[in-house]
């Protein structure tokens, strides 16, 4: 990054989709370095970005972060900080830098903004810092910022390999072209979460099933994997769906050591059941629809782009009593420079 | 019975209360002669009873069934008519039963109406038939009837041993008076199930978590039956709570065979949801509340008798949002002759 020569690099801007995982990482082997107990399989999500522009300055006396238009909160920016030296390190550089980041979607409604937000980060940062990483390199690094994001580095859909450090990442197992699943993420007004994803990953080992989910995990792993390479929508749709409630039927039977008055994590809302409800009558009604959440209230909806119509119309309908909103997505685009670098 | 000597023998009538599963009942080693795969623990709900009249009269051509009044579907009267069969083999008898039964609650609504039922049934139909049986012989007997109501029998707290045929009967744990605690029952209007009971307990070991549950059921007895007998509240309600969560956990993981399209077994309505949420805050605030769920979407919330006015109020405000009706009562007697006999 060349100290002294240029006090000023070029900004750089990439952007980055949030993932939703069809395969679930849940339980860390080792927290500080966002190591999971297991491997992970995801699909980005088109309808949803995070832009983020990185720009390293030796004028600057501190790292700068704005999110949104606004400062955030202190812990934001010292964990975005933290990413930062990291980059700093590898370039061999000690200039601060000035970083704006703007999410297309809400935080706080189950769409993981920390992945998005870290992939884009992890981009713009290491080429605004001269550097150029290859694929895998770009995913590890963007994992110890937050674990799901090295699934938001390569375009499509993503298996992360549990590996044991820098062979922990993220490599892709399809194009987005290869499928075009239609996802229709319905999210309600953010409620604040009583319990955060870091503690739930904390708190699953206490859970008297998470060995049993542990064990189950590697045919999962294989089912989800098979059925995206051969399209295979019912096996996907149903695998998943039950994927899903594997996790949340870990957190809600986790005990919460800092909070003994919970006896378990609830991420879903009412409205959450609600849809998961309406889910199975649709699909007995004969609309082939599947539901995956991820730590937080809103529900994702899989369909066959034939059958997107159809599922709009009756998410419309449930809607109209539940209240919530949409986002409609097909399988995303990986992490990219947008301007400068 | 003494057939012959008397066409018509005396009216017994026999009251008996549902029963709550503090350790539930799910998973059956012989679906038949319903003996179950773990041991459970209960208590009877004073608030709730079901009041059975049984006639035996050789002058009928066939048993007659009447519920709440009027004659209820074939099923029902056909498993009725089994019971007295069982209890006809037991008097050396022949003759058929006029038989009116009428609940103080609805059915349909995560209160074990059956349970009831079968008690009192067993205690008239015994009585009526001249027999008089011990308690852990009316128990088993209630047992073939519908597993759970072996547990309406004995006063108070109970504990149903597993088993392996006549050896399946559940025994007094302590008496009503041995500690008031109150059950508050909050329901919603009766939603048809899509899966019952006996559905769910045929289900029970696909879950890939099933193991795990009954592995662990031994020191949750243990934890369980230790907390009545010391009336340790706070033990015995998140003991509880974890316990009715893990049955429903085990359901939303079941495969139903017959049902492919369900991912799983839901239990809940978004309303139980609500208050499964809400006893979390009302704990967090200091009001000592715990839950426990029949496989049904009723809530019965758990309280020491000190606390029933502020619970109830609690309740109240919530069910301005949610709607819903509430049940109120203590630990109850076992199934006693009120008339005839």
């Amino acid at each position: 990054m060349g100290e002294g020569v240029k006090s000023r690099l070029p900004a750089v801007t990439a952007m980055a989709h949030p993932n939703l995982a069809l395969v679930k990482y849940w339980g860390q082997r080792d927290a500080a370095r966002q190591l999971p107990l297991n491997a992970s399989i995801s699909v980005n999500l088109s309808g949803a970005t995070t832009t983020t522009t990185v720009q390293f300055d030796t004028a600057l006396e501190g790292d700068e972060f704005e999110l949104n238009g606004v400062p955030p909160a202190p812990a934001a920016l010292a964990r975005v900080s933290a990413h930062l030296q990291r980059i700093r390190d590898l370039a061999g550089s000690t200039a601060c830098a000035r970083v704006r980041s703007r999410n297309s979607f809400p935080a706080g409604i189950g769409i993981a903004s920390s992945a998005a937000g870290f992939a884009a980060l992890t981009l713009a940062g290491t080429r605004a810092a001269g550097l150029a990483l290859e694929a895998r390199e770009l995913s590890a690094l963007a994992r110890l910022g937050s674990g799901s994001a090295c699934r938001s580095i390569p375009d499509g859909f993503a298996e992360w390999l549990v590996g044991s450090g820098e062979d922990s990442y993220a490599v892709q197992l399809a194009k987005p072209e290869h499928w075009n699943l239609q996802i229709v993420t319905v999210y309600f007004d953010p409620q604040p979460k009583a319990i955060s994803s870091l503690e739930g990953h904390r708190a699953a080992p206490s859970s008297p099933f998470f060995e049993a989910r542990l064990q189950q995990l590697g045919e999962t792993l294989n089912t989800v994997r098979r059925a995206v390479l051969e399209r295979d929508f019912g096996t996907l749709g149903m695998t998943v769906e039950r994927e899903a409630l594997s996790l949340h039927l870990i957190a809600m039977s986790s005990r919460v050591a800092e909070q003994p008055q919970l006896s378990g994590i609830y991420y879903w809302q009412p409205q959450t059941l609600a849809l998961i409800h309406a889910v199975q009558r649709w699909r007995t009604e004969g609309l082939e629809v599947y539901f995956t959440l991820d730590a937080g209230p809103a529900v994702h909806l899989l369909v066959e782009a034939a059958n997107r119509a159809a599922l709009l119309e009756a998410v419309g309908g449930a809607l109209g009593e539940l209240g919530g909103q949409v986002l409609v997505s097909a399988p995303g685009m990986g992490a990219r420079v947008v301007a400068g670098g």
